[in-house]
């Protein structure tokens, strides 16, 4: 057995020469890491293999998991689209920014005439003050006029679509069934943009995937000598669903699972990418989805696994959301942490690790995620605010969740009002089946005085979707 | 970087090497291989965090799943307990050996006469003819008597309790609840037993997962030179759950997950003996569960992700349970498999890679699932049958499953007869949530036809659980 031992010991001193030895090549001391942000559209907690999805097939996020860091308490701001990528983008609750939406107006819509504002800082914005090169690949959906567009907002390219590629539809297919398991693209006339204008439409959208990929893949190898923010918003798998034919009826689950598949696929491709252009030690990837699964579709709609509810809704299904971090040699390969953490963490964690102050005229939400990643502490949030459009419906502190109010995500079931309020133990209860507000009201009491305390505290932007 | 080449190509020679030279020195072609079965009581399809459960921290299993396969439609013959071990150990279906139980006793109790009959061949009795020590350390549940005890159907040896750890109720804790979060030991008076003989009573079982492992570590190195087939049935996490000292108030899950957290451990504990003796190239250990969640014991109970109902119910959470296979250099690191399995299958599947002939004097229920586990094709099952009781209630073929009847586990409602059938495509349609039988009359009448085959072909044993 001593040919074990001997045969044993090289890959670990060949793994401790190799580290040195790129770190002295890299220079990655110096300088300061690229940030890529691959955001899922409508995926559910539980549609990867590696969040326990059956049949849907993720080898390439799940070796990414691997690889990484797999979080299981990750939140978005919002429980529909244009509110959470807002918050993404600048680290802020939509209310700050004027981007929450209202109950008849949930996200932006082609006729919208508002969008992100102007004073807000994306965090592109923030990282070409360090020199960054940026890029938003994918969906945008915060603002369809030339001022609005990413463009606007610190990202010197945009290839995609302005909004939800279920939008635009032709007047014949008003009434057509997005969540259809054979749709016809030609029945939505969105535009594919690149920069300020439009390359294609109806944007074919089969090969959306694929080409968001290429265009994602130029952009590292065209910037790879510089530090560079990939956004990289997938269209899918928001419906209407579609995969190119290399994925086109391949996944066991059906068109949402082709169409995850695809992703998973791109995401092998981005990775890779790195990989060969030796970036991956100098990369922090994020894989994450912008809210829950958009139950109301059937089967063209995911699966929140084992939570409650999905799209639309405060329940956990709405708002938390698989989340993977990837950065090899910072990120302990195989990890699982159960830190909350919030897509607005995004903006302040990549300003700190790039070196960049924050901004400091105006309130910041999110909070630095660099000792949860990095294995060095615990990040400091403590809290997670569930937010319906301008209404706080619910509030998370450490293990605890109070419900003041809920509502179905897309049933038309009323609003209703919960005093004393709904309180879960979402670490012990994480699907919200059992309620203790009666065993707790010192918790109670602490929560509601945290809601009370945040909304008093909170000074809603102007509204900014125009009509 | 000719330095990473160097390096990187010294792991993979020496493996070769060290493959090589390993299967040399053990002979492993020379010798069958050992045989390692975990079954874990009453844990759900959601309860492990390689199957996405958020707060459950399992790092053993899921390092088990990366260095094995994940099966992701991997079923149990019955949704409840005794049925369902005496088919995992025989290969065969409750209803033919008497086993299957009834309506009114679904499980064997204290007071039952019966238990698996002298006349069926178990895995342990089937592999001694092959020179296999064997060893039953866990719960049994097949029968108390000394004619149906471990040491009467092929086991060496038994350390364990002969029935659930929620009976043998004192007088004063009739109407305790078995869901409690804070349960006393000293309200369940269950014996310990070793082999014939009782050890201790009311068993301690706050250390019971200890010193099952313990025994089963022990069992390992002694029989370390023969080839051994070890069945290691937990006894929890089924109600009332106890966890040691050092696992106590240790999961975020709560109590529930403090006692899966141990079991991880133990995982981790029998993987590392088997590391450590150079016998995990020689072993096949597979780990599953018995039976779904336990839903009605609320925080007590576990999750089945996102599949519907759980223990005692014929629908997907009450079936289907977590499993993972490992056997380095055998099973592909890191792969899942959606092949159709059942815990029968074990039977044919360790009696093919003994080498020892089936017994032909019987119907076997179970197909070899060798090639599923070996990577060299697909097993031959293409059909589950879901019985409750000598009832069969739904049946699936390939992704399609129809229910002729359903019954919550156990709630008190009524049961439902489906004429049609429900149908439902699992593979698509996980949860069972989209009931399809109006687009499908050729699907249901294959389905029908093939449970009426199934039904009129099934010789049912005598009732063996006596009163």
């Amino acid at each position: 057995m001593n040919l074990f031992h001997r045969v044993a010991l090289v890959p670990k001193l060949g793994l401790v020469l190799l580290f040195t030895c790129l770190a002295a090549v890299n220079g990655s001391a110096a300088r300061p890491p690229n940030f890529v942000v691959i955001l899922a559209d409508d995926l559910g907690y539980g549609d990867l293999a590696c969040f326990g999805h059956p049949t849907i097939r993720t080898p390439q996020l799940d070796r990414m998991a691997r690889e990484g860091m797999k979080l299981t308490d990750f939140y978005v701001a919002a429980c529909v689209c244009t509110p959470s990528r807002a918050a993404l983008l600048t680290g802020r609750l939509p209310i700050r920014s004027g981007m929450a939406g209202t109950e008849k107006r949930r996200v932006l819509y082609p006729d919208s005439e508002g969008g992100l504002p102007a004073e807000e800082i994306t965090i592109a914005r923030a990282l070409k003050t360090g020199g960054y090169a940026t890029a938003c690949i994918g969906k945008w959906h915060l603002g369809q006029g030339q001022a609005h567009l990413p463009t606007s907002h610190g990202f010197d390219e945009f290839f995609g679509l302005p909004y939800s590629n279920d939008m635009d539809r032709i007047p014949s297919a008003r009434q057509a069934d997005t969540g259809s398991l054979n749709p016809r693209y030609q029945d939505f006339n969105v535009p594919l943009m690149h920069n300020g204008a439009i390359l294609e439409r109806p944007a074919v959208q089969t090969t959306l995937t694929r080409r968001y990929t290429e265009q994602a893949i130029r952009f590292i190898h065209e910037n790879k000598r510089k530090p560079f923010f990939l956004y990289l918003p997938h269209t899918f798998p928001h419906v209407p669903l579609f995969a190119s034919p290399d994925f086109k009826g391949r996944s066991r689950r059906g068109l949402y699972g082709d169409a995850v598949e695809e992703l998973d696929w791109s995401v092998g491709q981005v990775l890779e990418t790195l990989r060969r252009e030796k970036l991956a030690d100098n990369t922090l990837v994020v894989f994450t989805s912008d809210n829950g699964p958009w139950l109301v579709r059937n089967l063209a709609g995911g699966s929140g696994g084992l939570l409650r509810d999905g799209k639309g809704s405060t329940w956990e299904g709405g708002m938390r959301v698989p989340a993977i971090a990837w950065w090899p040699r910072h990120i302990q390969p195989t990890s699982v942490s159960s830190d909350l953490a919030n897509a607005m963490d995004l903006f302040p964690t990549f300003l700190k690790l790039a070196n960049i102050p924050l901004p400091a005229d105006r309130v910041l939400d999110g909070y630095d995620l660099s000792p949860t990643l990095l294995g060095t502490g615990k990040a400091a949030r403590d809290i997670q605010f569930y937010y319906r459009g301008e209404e706080l419906y619910a509030l998370r502190q450490g293990p605890f969740k109070a419900h003041f109010m809920s509502r179905d995500g897309y049933s038309k079931e009323p609003l209703q009002q919960h005093d004393p309020p709904l309180l879960f133990n979402v670490a012990q209860d994480p699907s919200e089946k059992y309620n203790i507000a009666q065993e707790h009201p010192d918790v109670i009491a602490s929560l509601r005085a945290a809601a009370e305390q945040h909304r008093a505290g909170v000074v809603p932007g102007k509204p900014q979707y125009g009509h």
